[in-house]
């Protein structure tokens, strides 16, 4: 196991400032200290060396709000877009969530797992360690499983950690349009259950929202999940504001995500609930939104800010957290800072992780070495990779 | 040299469909046919085979306006916007393009070659065969010839064609501030003449704003550019209309690029000449512009759009060629198809090079080979690199 020496070691914590002439012990897959060199205990001295050339080390980046298993694509229907057709015409070609919710029903577990695996590869190139993955492409019972499966199998198939959430509130299927209180009763959370019982949901999600579900409804299901022991989260307030973020803060919801609609009053409701707020810029550029989520409010209040690439085949069809970063800078005006206390210390605790997520004794040695001089320009650069080194429990293992 | 079997090609001309069960025969580095496999001529049934898998094939990808050869970076002056800071600390902290003039004249040449290298690595990675380089962060003669000298050294270190752009009058340096007009003719002037002396200027190039050159200006360095035989392009109307682009246009420039600000009038200018209008979105979004580019005025007139990243320090630190192909189709409205020509046949054009950017018999073999279904999932993604192989003239060799 390694000694990490000749490096800039930046946290992950926000606030952190860099420290320079550090080093990182590395023993059994954790962090077994860290710290500046001139300070290294007389157990860690023996151990081999690996110098970083004084590059700057970070945690290993969290993506923490992903729809990275799905089947198909949209590019059809984001031509169809471009070249003018109606949003009419689009559904009538089968387009929107729709066609997603048939691709990924009609997609076996080995072709879902095909398709996700070299978008997994892209993040796992950037130097993401732990991913997030929902299900919600199948609403029925059998799809979400398998969506679920696929999720689990990642993490068998590669060098990175999956926490699955199941998502079987992400959309009212096409044959419950009228009863969405039936699809909610009937079949989410049947299959909520069912996928516990598997030991396939780490945590339940829902899409709160005038196209989905009331808050009410999803009520129902967060006490489902309260009554299995699994923590909850939710999509809220994207595109209106209906109170789903205060309304899971107050049932305890590890985060919130989206949030273009937040009110000032609710962010107050995070912030005493110490639920972190889920930043995701790639669905407000894909969807060329204008309202953004009031970063300086939540700023203010103290609320815990993360921010994610919400891989999606329709409103975010994004595999770079490093791209996510600089949107979040440029298009929220979030600093560097939060930026990258986003992807890994804020992250980690949107997924209720507390071994990770920083650099210190007794977390995991998921670490990042990049080609950069100062962590600023981990979101400067777009579409640009920096990363020269990746950790992960403390192997340099790549994809 | 191969024949390129078993794959569907997509020629880079505007409105091409794709061609299923296509081949394509390269000898001496050029396409000696292309077609569909069934029609091959006997002459090329013998050649060994490369078997595509049913992929796309594309031409090369030609970056068609960059100044990715420069010194320093400006992440510092990044995060000082994000944490607050004014416009006034930031200058007197040293920022804008002065930081970069002074980084680029205190830089040597290897110096300056070893940090565009792992840009140019990016772009390559994407698929980029063709790239332009533009001077202008040296505005002294040194410096100026310096810049270009690593922009053909590029070409010499990579598998990669290098199209220089003279770009002398891209600001007013700060000891000439009060003095423009001497600074075009007594350092740009003579800069250009010592740049095409020396081989080294393939093209050249302006700024016409408001912060930068007048058209009375801009237009004595394209009388010296032609006195000299060069073509001449112009950055024109990006944040306000000056009428460069018309101006350029009269002068028979090769592009014109920017064009936020470009008047209905104008446009019909640019058709009239076949001057190509280069859309460059990465500056627009890092500048959080809100006037776009007139695309359907200038669809509607006809006029040739091509589309580029723009890397640079400052207003575009963008070194992803397919991302600037999904930005100009998000925030701009280009269709996937105006996109994929615009980093094809259209940025060839803008090059005033008639030897690539589509796939015909007597083309350079300059290809990309995919792994998509469908051209539009190249403008589609967003942060996601689905390049399988890359041939440049003819040859797989990678960076
Ligand atoms: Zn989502
Ligand atoms: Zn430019």
């Amino acid at each position: 196991m390694p000694l990490l020496t000749h490096c800039t070691l930046v946290d992950g914590s926000p606030g952190s400032p860099p420290l320079a002439d550090a080093a990182i012990a590395v023993q059994d897959a954790q962090i077994a200290w860290a710290g500046p060199l001139a300070e290294l205990p007389g157990a860690h001295a023996g151990m081999e060396r690996h110098d970083l050339g004084g590059r700057l080390v970070t945690p290993g980046l969290i993506d923490c709000h992903t729809h990275i298993v799905h089947g198909g694509n949209r590019a059809g229907e984001f031509r169809m877009r471009l070249e003018g057709a109606s949003y009419d015409a689009i559904a009538r070609a089968g387009g929107g969530i729709v066609s997603t919710v048939t691709a990924t029903r009609a997609a076996t577990e080995a072709a879902l797992l095909a398709d996700a695996l070299p978008r997994i590869d892209a993040l796992i190139a950037e130097g993401v360690t732990t991913v997030e993955i929902k299900s919600g492409y199948g609403l029925d019972v059998d799809t979400e499983l398998r969506m679920l499966r696929v999720a689990r199998r990642i993490a068998a198939e590669r060098p990175v950690e999956v926490v699955t959430s199941f998502l079987g509130a992400h959309a009212v299927p096409a044959d419950c349009r009228d009863d969405p209180d039936g699809y909610i009763d009937r079949v989410c959370i049947p299959a909520l259950r069912a996928a516990h019982a598997a030991g396939l949901a780490d945590a339940v999600d829902g899409f709160c929202e005038g196209i989905a579900f009331t808050p009410a409804q999803i009520a129902r299901v967060f006490d489902a999940a309260h009554a299995l022991g699994l923590p909850v989260k939710l999509h809220a307030e994207q595109l209106s504001d209906l109170g789903g973020a205060a309304m899971a803060a107050r049932a305890g919801a590890l985060s919130v995500d989206h949030l273009e609609y937040l009110s000032a009053r609710d962010c107050a409701v995070l912030a005493e609930r110490g639920t972190v707020a889920v930043i995701l810029p790639g669905a407000f550029y894909t969807l060329r939104e204008t309202q953004s989520p009031p970063i300086a409010a939540l700023r203010a209040a103290g609320v815990p800010l993360a921010v994610a690439t919400d891989c999606n085949p329709g409103s975010s069809p994004m595999t770079s957290l490093l791209l996510a970063m600089n949107m979040a800078a440029t298009l929220f005006r979030m600093t560097p800072d939060e930026c990258l206390s986003g992807v890994t210390a804020q992250a980690a605790r949107a997924l209720g992780l507390t071994d990770r997520g920083r650099i210190a004794a007794g977390l995991r040695a998921d670490l990042c070495v990049w080609n950069v001089a100062a962590p600023e320009e981990l979101s400067y650069r777009i579409g640009f990779n920096p990363l020269w080194r990746r950790y992960f429990k403390g192997a340099t293992c790549q994809a």
